[in-house]
């Protein structure tokens, strides 16, 4: 069974899109094509996404179905006349929500955070160029850090490090545990110092040996066996200076950076 | 008016969060106090969601609002215990789904999406790598990106292009636009040779100056003399070369990357 689902928005439809999808995921048996419709902000931007719907639903044969997070109540309004199931996600929760709250609701579409006028988001271009310029211990500068990554090369430090300083505005520096590193008994002083900020971050050796190898094809550092001897020398080391560890194989960028902040109890900035 | 806010999930509460947040920023006149509940996937874990929602509804002496997006039924009623307005974001829409589409729902909760089994993570970490070695034109090495991000110093290109790597697996290269440059007539011959992939950023030169100042204080630099310069000679350059343009001033790094995938008509990986 095929299905296609819009995904409709004034905004970047990120959130119709990520809510909707993880629906969708529920229902395994169908084979559903999604397309995302962002910025509709306009009630003739949102007769053409009537269009596009109409479009498919004749093509497909089935009536496609459409999440909408528009805010505008009068343009999201214009999806009702589609031929297709509509969802609108925010008047199913904005109704009640007045009840509940006993006050209306003040229409505003979206929120600007652009470089002009937040806080947050200074905050988060600075966690940035912060990640940046301590990525792969190239600055032993950690007294400003708010989080440190530890693990071997290839071990997913980086993308965690920028993932949580775009969306959190954390400062978080990573260092790469080298050979020289894993043959001492304990972590390099300069870490031991930042103890508290310390996360350890493991992987399966199997799946390291496959990313070393794209990056240096054949090598000693790809091979299973390296791998292995370093997440072993890792993991003992996690245990012996007793850091909080997560493994990367099976978690996402987003899950491991919402867990760290969990576990280290940073805030959040408000995005 | 005061009131807590509970966002719940037996994953990170993102899109939980982000959802309950864009629908309370309707209600400008109630002061939300939010907080986000994390991984709660287990009944117990539940139950201690419950003790904290109703030790918020005793201090505030007012019922908060809890939205969950808690997949399994089992414990995610357990929060209907609690002393709240429960608003189960997933149940909601479960149901007319099935209902639409004629089949039951196969459980699953989240998705693995880790360094361990998914092609679209490969595509984020190659592009993430891609754009740490792309970043202000330190290689111009352009054939493989999807997009090549051109404005000034400091207009906002570099976390541009490292969220539509994290997020999309889109490969974006960055080219600042030097004093040199911008004295020339037109766009440098290696830029301009991949007309198609390029893209304008440009940004007020008074929040640009601010911006510098930061970095550089009281430098020329800095200046806004400089800075109105640098934008003027940056924005007449786009002009010219006819390259789409958008502004970073009042955009988020999530508009401006969607944005730029929209109109650039690139396909984002599903994440």
């Amino acid at each position: 069974m095929r299905k296609t689902v819009f995904f409709v928005s004034d905004g970047t439809a990120i959130t119709a899109e990520t809510f909707g999808h993880s629906l969708l995921t529920q229902f395994s048996a169908v084979d559903f094509r999604e397309i995302r419709l962002p910025f509709v902000d306009t009630h003739s931007k949102a007769r053409d996404a009537v269009s596009l719907i109409d479009r498919a639903a004749e093509a497909d044969g089935t009536r496609p179905l459409v999440f909408s997070t528009i805010v505008d109540t009068g343009i999201g309004g214009e999806l009702t006349a589609a031929n297709a199931h509509v969802f609108d996600m925010f008047a199913t929760f904005m109704e009640p929500l007045e009840e509940i709250l006993g006050v209306e609701r003040s229409p505003r579409v979206g929120q600007a955070h652009g470089m002009g006028n937040s806080h947050a988001y200074e905050d988060r271009m600075e966690a940035t160029n912060y990640a940046l310029t301590h990525d792969d211990g190239i600055s032993k500068k950690l007294d400003q850090a708010d989080v440190i990554l530890v693990g071997v090369s290839r071990s997913g430090k980086t993308p965690t490090c920028l993932y949580m300083a775009l969306h959190y505005g954390i400062k978080a520096a990573n260092y790469p545990l080298t050979e020289e590193d894993l043959e001492q008994p304990r972590l390099p002083a300069f870490l031991r110092q930042h103890q508290r900020k310390l996360f350890g971050l493991t992987i399966d050796p199997e799946r390291l040996a496959q990313i070393r190898e794209v990056r240096r094809p054949g090598s000693r550092y790809a091979s299973i066996k390296q791998c292995r001897y370093e997440v072993d020398a890792a993991e003992a080391m996690f245990r012996s200076e007793k850091l909080p560890v997560l493994s990367t194989t099976d978690s996402s960028v987003e899950e491991l950076a919402s867990r760290i902040l969990l576990e280290q109890g940073l805030q959040r900035d408000q995005v």
